[in-house]
């Protein structure tokens, strides 16, 4: 670890929420139990609200179905996709912590080569702790990290970093793989364990997943928005790209990092290629227009806050994106629903935000 | 791996020279015989050229001392550094063959995390025969390995990935940390195998090391010139990163690109970090300055080789660096220098190259 940095705190208590989207019975939480029993869990129901979702005994959880959803934000519920994980986003906008962690339902505790248990949130916790270094590379990989520190030739004024606002965490088994590399490689699994964080550098775009993600919610949160996906839409599983390419936008703009690589969690099992091709079609095309379109992004310089970069975005969208397909003027005017819904929120009159309406169950 | 992409050819002979500057007797390629023996060394003995370097039997060699750097550049010698391992530019220049190895004499062989042997090399030709993806990151490392790929969201028009010029290796044991951090972190060791290979992203500077490097000579040779560093020069130690600025702007102006990661070398020992300071003191101060000159530094469009881009870089050392320290007037002098010597030794008359004037010696 660069000795300028102080040690990270291992865990933090009451900071710290962990959104869950599921439309299923949440016994995967019985692995994670040693590592999620002291957190608070947000579990967003997707789907038919009257199911019923059955929460493994000992969590402390609010549980928000399309009903809640639609009963705090009102017409404003109109931001927040049903039928897709995107409706996740919804649990980081009720959220009163600095941090969230966001996990799958499928997604279960990973080894280390050594074949210890890895406590993801630990490391994530650990990667948002520590500053990020987006501005010259460090070939030794976080600098910050015990037994590393930045290498010779790397400019002294950079090393003091910059605040980390996201923590991105990668999947050992089945990877992340779009439809048609699922179709192409259907016997792919990851089995490579890379021991590494790093920095995604200032001017470079990443493809963001949602399955093992966590982030400063104070510096970045009203950014996290997962877009208009799922029912009634013409897209699916671009959810958390969507929500990336944004995040990273912003945070170059704002001078805040983004970081990559441990934690791994343990990804049990694929999704089917054939319906995720049907709700990526769109997708396929229309990210060859979105990635030149946020490459050369300029975001004005009068825009100090996360929720002014994100309004000045959302203009770009709807003017330089809304040519590509009118999709994305859709996206555009719920990106501004979302900031609106976001400060509503989390800031009703300017006062501190009030409790939530979910259904809540305390240990 | 990307199905896409080739299998590399594990091994290239006649392609590919091995370049070793020194001033002491090469036991070291004891360690390396089974990997190197197959390839001629490019041996480039700095200091005095009385001084006879014992190589071990069995390696077939050409050796260079200052005389013979002198004997063949004629007054063009001045831009080759003397008394620094930056005199290792010269085996670029003269060399034949389409791939440069360098090492330096005091790394040895490192072993993998199962207790393998690391063939340095054959990974070097790996991650330069397989494309690289300056354009977008993938988060899990580079797409052309075996078990890997392009993650979801990756743009498809991007993983035809381009030509990669630079392979760049690491360090088990002793890290190269600048004079402060030894001096600090004395007893601080790298233990940590990161099982990684990944592309530097455009606009993105690296520290580039000369201890383990590769690179592609036909690519981007020309600006593979170490600087003027050592006797007579105020500065040391800066030549691999000075080489490493100019490569990563020209490479990302021509399309090029650079990996870092695997291979790995162990380092057998730390340079005296007294020594060191002394040398890097005006670098520390000097690379403040020119590390924004490189992120801010546009090359006309019309510079379509490396040669021109390397012409119109020292065009702009000279003005812009020239009023920092009288130094980089000298520099950007002798960077036009290296370009003459180059183009006269491998291109006399736009003829091929004549054979070099060196000690020869062949197995």
């Amino acid at each position: 670890m660069a000795t300028s940095s102080a040690k990270p705190t291992p865990l933090l208590k009451d900071e710290l929420d962990i959104v869950i989207p599921t439309i299923r019975n949440l016994d995967f939480l019985e692995m994670w139990r040693p590592f999620f029993e002291q957190y608070h869990l947000i579990i967003v129901q997707d789907g038919d609200p009257s199911r019923t979702i059955r929460v493994p005994d000992g969590f402390d959880y609010e549980l928000f179905n399309r009903n809640d959803i639609n009963k705090i934000l009102g017409p404003k519920a109109s931001c927040i996709s049903f039928k897709d994980s995107a409706c996740r986003c919804f649990g980081y906008l009720v959220s009163k912590k600095k941090y969230i962690f966001t996990i799958d339902d499928d997604c279960f505790v990973a080894k280390d080569p050594s074949g210890k248990d890895i406590n993801a949130l630990e490391q994530h916790i650990k990667n948002l702790l520590t500053p990020s270094t987006p501005h010259f590379f460090n070939t030794l990989y976080d600098p910050y990290r015990e037994g590393a520190d930045f290498v010779r030739g790397y400019p002294f004024s950079l090393r003091e970093g910059v605040p980390t606002a996201v923590s991105h965490g990668l999947w050992l088994n089945i990877p992340d793989y779009d439809a048609p590399t699922q179709l192409v490689k259907p016997r792919e699994r990851n089995t490579r364990y890379v021991d590494a964080v790093m920095t995604v550098p200032k001017g470079t775009l990443f493809p963001m997943c949602g399955m093992n993600l966590a982030f400063d919610r104070e510096l970045i949160g009203p950014a996290m928005y997962f877009g208009l996906m799922g029912d009634g839409q013409p897209i699916g599983r671009y959810d958390d790209m969507w929500a990336g390419w944004c995040v990273k936008v912003i945070c170059d703009h704002l001078g805040l990092g983004v970081k990559t690589g441990l934690p791994y969690i343990w990804h049990s099992k694929a999704s089917n290629p054939f319906v995720n091709l049907k709700k990526e079609y769109n997708g396929i095309f229309w990210q060859e227009r979105a990635i030149p379109f946020f490459q050369s992004l300029a975001i004005p310089k009068d825009c100090t806050t996360v929720q002014k970069c994100y309004r000045a975005l959302a203009d770009q969208v709807k003017t330089k994106l809304g040519e590509v397909d009118p999709y994305f003027i859709k996206l555009a005017d719920a990106m501004v629903t979302w900031i609106e819904a976001w400060d509503e929120v989390n800031y009703p009159g300017g006062k501190p935000a009030k409790q939530s309406n979910g259904t809540s169950k305390s240990k």
